[in-house]
């Protein structure tokens, strides 16, 4: 039998009331993907070819539909189960080893891996320990821990200090001494096949909330005297589940630090890793400097060398090697060439790309607008819907007037062209859809209502009249 | 007797010379609101009917009318006591129960409650625990609190290990083995008044500071044999004092860890709950998402399903329900209607409203202008003293020219009415005082400076000229 | 023998790979300072006169000049000394030893103190008692620390508990028992001089990793009966070295902690100690308010009651006192008089001025600008190249048009010269070079092209035309 031998359970089926929100639990994310995704994605790593049955309950089609269209998982075995009701992880359970995946599982001796979707912080390690190879003998392996706080948890009840496991009490059914016991159960099980479908059978669900839980089994297991195998794993961080929007913070912080640690290690050079944030899907090259409170989420992938200056916030990003991005900079689903430099409080939104050895500066939005390499817009400029060639200069307080209320050939919003080695002016409105040609020159001051042919000089402004001493009698 | 049957007595005359600063100790905030203020709000949550005797010294009237001129307390019975000259603690007493107000007390047989003024995270339940009923023998109860580094605190010596408590003793009185001791004495006592007013007449100031010290009371009641009540808190952070800069900055971020919980716990989701910045007077909706960097201060109040932005700055602010503020947005005492989106980097100055569904942009700022439903000011621009209709369109770069050097009818800043349905093209401007029809249309790159009817286009612009050849003869 | 009359040996010619970047090890900096350049900064306070040999080796040149270059150590009595391949610490001080510099000490008598470069949280009082005199029968004296958790680090044996040192061993050379001490060896020495010249002699490479390691010597001198001194340090901080980008980070918040602390104490109020950076060359003045996520560096000077508004980067900025820099300013080597309001959002780009009560309000662009006192540049407008006066008051979108494309003069951009009391309205743009005369008026919308006189009114703009019920018909 090797690791991936088994079946997998996995419970997506809580609403998560805690949470207060209107989406599922497991839908939430931390750095950048759903909780459950992380599950599956240590899953993928250890056990790629193991039979997986997700149980899904609260707004299961959004919750199959958000793995489906991920295209994360779509090598992986994946049965989605119905829980109807939610009674507990007992009934959870059952319902999966009731169905023809069960059966499957159950008439091929598959154990069955059972785990929550909502421990984001599991490592590859910890899920290839709990698939070790039971014992054939042993009803199930349990997951333990010892925490310096145990307080709220199962405690693990042993016969003497190190002995056998002989059942899990509740914090609200458990005695002083038991409440003492520092050891808890996590909500990871690997059972034995035949020993978990008998075992789910005969549940009951005589407790003070009425639901069916799965650690009865281990109960069982004692009292048909089943070995019961444990794993004691040292960090309770990788344990930790998410309940309410505070620890899905804090899980979202350990993960983060995770994610930034494993960059430093390649040589990214963090000036605050703690104010740091980075999605999971982002890659970095080597000798990036990246400052204070710089978010970066998504496919974010930024290229050897580049310097992102403070408070820069990037998502779904490309910056070639060399660039620099400053302070405040927001950009969007756009790419920046190699050698540009951007910022600060530049702002491109969505489908824009920036040039090689560009110049992009302070207070200047992008929207929809290519530049190509060598041009410059250094200062309180907006560019939308445009094509703007290599070596063009603008000046500041450029406007593309790329919408004037209607519609022309279906489009709401008009383009601008601007060619190579183009020169304008400072306060230059160019209204679209308009073309400059090459080379061409627009005064400052200009607003372009028609197209200026290439090495052409466009001026649109008023003659200078100076009125000597007109300032003083105004001012009286 | 009742919880509120008492009298309190409040010490904040301190000038609390290691904070070096020309605000009074007691006045330097945490949460958006003074130290003694918390504790006030902690008496008033607890025992609201209970006469209180602030102790005032140092810059007295400044903090009596910060108290009077919050309206927070006018229901509090508050009586202001001075001390004349900062001589102890004792002293401080001393001067209320010498007073009429310590008087009542005394003849009422109240129990007196004496606590310092810059202790901002005492919590409810303590208050309450300390003020429990005492019994008729006992001098008085006192608050002790175990610290694993004890240093720096005044050690409670008591008989045995658990023994009755003997005396309180200074650090740098202690011999070795009382160094040893963890259990520290808070500055916070619950005396029966007559012991009080007797214990205060006999107290010394021959030590080395030249000091009357509250502490001493303890040895007098051992000495007369009269129990002594202990109150062992747990939770040290609840005791904190501010004596400096750095002990107000972590009380500031125990304070602000407590805020950020009660929000997460209440579905608010924070991205980094640990450099959000939340003063105690916001309120803040369901379903919300906060993310990296955000500080809201003064009486904001968030809206259910709002989004902000990383880096985004709210003071006073209200923001309507479905509305997004994005990145690096700045923005103080006015509202933002539901559903509109603003920033980033938009700056909203005093007095100012954004309608529902608008669109405030990119390095767009306001300034005493309010602006109707459904209005787009997208890029670049500044409205300042403007009336602003629905369904207005504003492009790039538009200026409200509201200030000319000169005072029109008393103003020195003149108004700018827009009405519904304008389009004004880019890089317009508007000299003020002006007003903009309803419908009208104002061409780009217009400056207007008379007033422009409904539906009328208005244009200020020079014809564009094109000199062919022109711009490579420039270049060379 | 005073605390001077000792040789220090520095050792800074490991190349640092685990940092995956093309800058030496040692260059790297936290808190603006290369890590090198605080070992030395610790000597210089500790042994002013002390003769130093630094080992170089991995791009020797660069560490040299860098010392060289920053005049902080010209003062001191520096000695490079080439290691040619790196073969361990021994090796180093081999090298060392063997020349001149070496037999200076061994001829003199004089102790030596090794220690490496990268640990850059070593302090003074630290330095000054392992300088403390070596009995004179001692063979060295070892700096040694207890950890909580030893791993990774070499384990101090000694005769007992608490007896004699017998000998460092390595984590992969330990037993079981070795692995449980929890006192482990810093990489800082004090020797005899003539044991440590003999001692390198017998030096073997004989290991795994074919080195030559000074902490053989331990076992060197037990072998040869000499007592061998330990300063047991309390405060691993301290010794923290910098091995990878992770550990540099870690060093970097340590250090900044302490920076922070500092100011806190001397009154310095921060709103978030932990997300605000402050390199160890800037110097603030009382009463000074810094928000969140502040980072100031380099040479600046923040003037006494100076706010720094949240997110605001300032880079060898000097700002005078009483001034208010707001939200998310940028700005680098330019200088802010006193009571001046300064953003949000304003960026100041090098060789800047800003004179005395200035409002340099949201949007706004400095370059090489210089700006007299009482001044207003409000909003959204870029001034590069320009002379502006005092009293000046610029519109919101005003642009200095510096570049035109050609060189006039010598030069690619062109000065703008503003005197005092100018009015100039909004969006005015003025083209370079160019000059505006004392109290002159310019029009909102001008495109100013040549000099204004003083006190003259210029206009450059179109007059306006209402085309009635046209508005009307655009839309249809």
């Amino acid at each position: 039998m090797n690791k991936t031998s088994c079946g997998i359970i996995l419970l997506a089926a809580g609403h998560g009331k805690r949470m207060r929100s209107s989406l599922p639990k497991v839908l939430h994310e931390v750095g950048g993907r759903p909780l459950l995704f992380h599950v599956l994605e240590r899953i993928q790593a250890v056990a790629p070819t193991a039979p997986i049955a997700i149980v899904l309950g609260h707004q299961s089609q959004k919750v199959e539909a958000a793995i489906r269209n991920s295209n994360l998982f779509s090598d992986l075995k994946i049965t989605y189960i119905q829980q109807p009701e939610q009674r507990g992880t007992g009934h959870a359970a059952k319902c999966v080893m009731e169905s023809s995946w069960g059966k499957d599982r159950l008439s091929a001796r598959q154990p069955v891996l059972v785990l929550p979707g909502d421990q984001p912080l599991l490592n590859d390690e910890l899920v290839s320990q709990i698939l070790e190879p039971l014992s054939r003998t042993s009803a199930l392996r349990l997951l333990t821990c010892e925490l310096p706080d145990p307080s709220g948890y199962g405690r693990v009840v042993r016969r003497g200090k190190k002995g056998p496991v002989l059942r899990i009490v509740e914090e609200r059914d458990a005695n002083l001494r038991e409440k003492a016991i520092c050891e808890v159960a996590a909500s990871i099980y690997f059972f034995q096949s035949s020993f978990l479908s008998v075992g789910l059978q005969r549940l009951s669900n005589k407790n003070s909330q009425g639901e069916y839980y799965l650690t009865d089994l281990i109960g069982q297991a004692v009292r048909a005297k089943k070995p019961i195998e444990v794993l004691v794993w040292k960090n309770h961080d990788h344990l930790r589940g998410v309940n309410d929007s505070w620890e899905l913070a804090q899980a979202q912080r350990l993960l983060n630090e995770q994610t930034v640690k494993k960059w430093a290690q390649k040589g990214v050079k963090f000036l605050d890793p703690w104010s740091t944030w980075i999605d999971v899907s982002v890659e970095i090259g080597e000798e990036v400097v990246i400052s204070q409170n710089v978010v970066l989420s998504g496919k974010t992938e930024i290229g050897r060398g580049v310097k992102l200056g403070p408070h820069v916030v990037l998502k779904n990003m490309q910056v070639g090697e060399g660039s620099e991005v400053k302070a405040g900079t927001v950009a969007e689903n756009s790419t920046i060439g190699s050698h540009a430099l951007v910022g600060p409080y530049a702002h491109l939104r969505p489908d824009s790309s920036v040039g090689e050895g560009c110049k992009i500066g302070n207070f200047v939005e992008l929207k929809k607008t290519h530049i190509g390499d060598h041009t410059s817009v250094a200062h309180l400029s907006y560019l939308g819907d445009a094509e703007v060639g290599s070596h063009v200069n603008i000046g500041c307080g450029f406007v593309t007037c790329n919408y004037d209320g209607r519609v022309i050939e279906g489009e709401r919003k008009h383009r601008t062209i601007i060619e190579d080695g183009v020169f304008l002016g400072s306060d230059c409105q160019t209204v679209a859809p308009v073309k400059i040609g090459k080379g061409a020159y627009v005064a400052s001051g200009s607003t372009i209502t028609e197209d200026v042919e290439a090495d052409s000089l466009a001026v649109a402004r008023a003659r200078q009249v100076n009125k000597p001493g007109y300032a003083r009698k105004l001012r009286s």
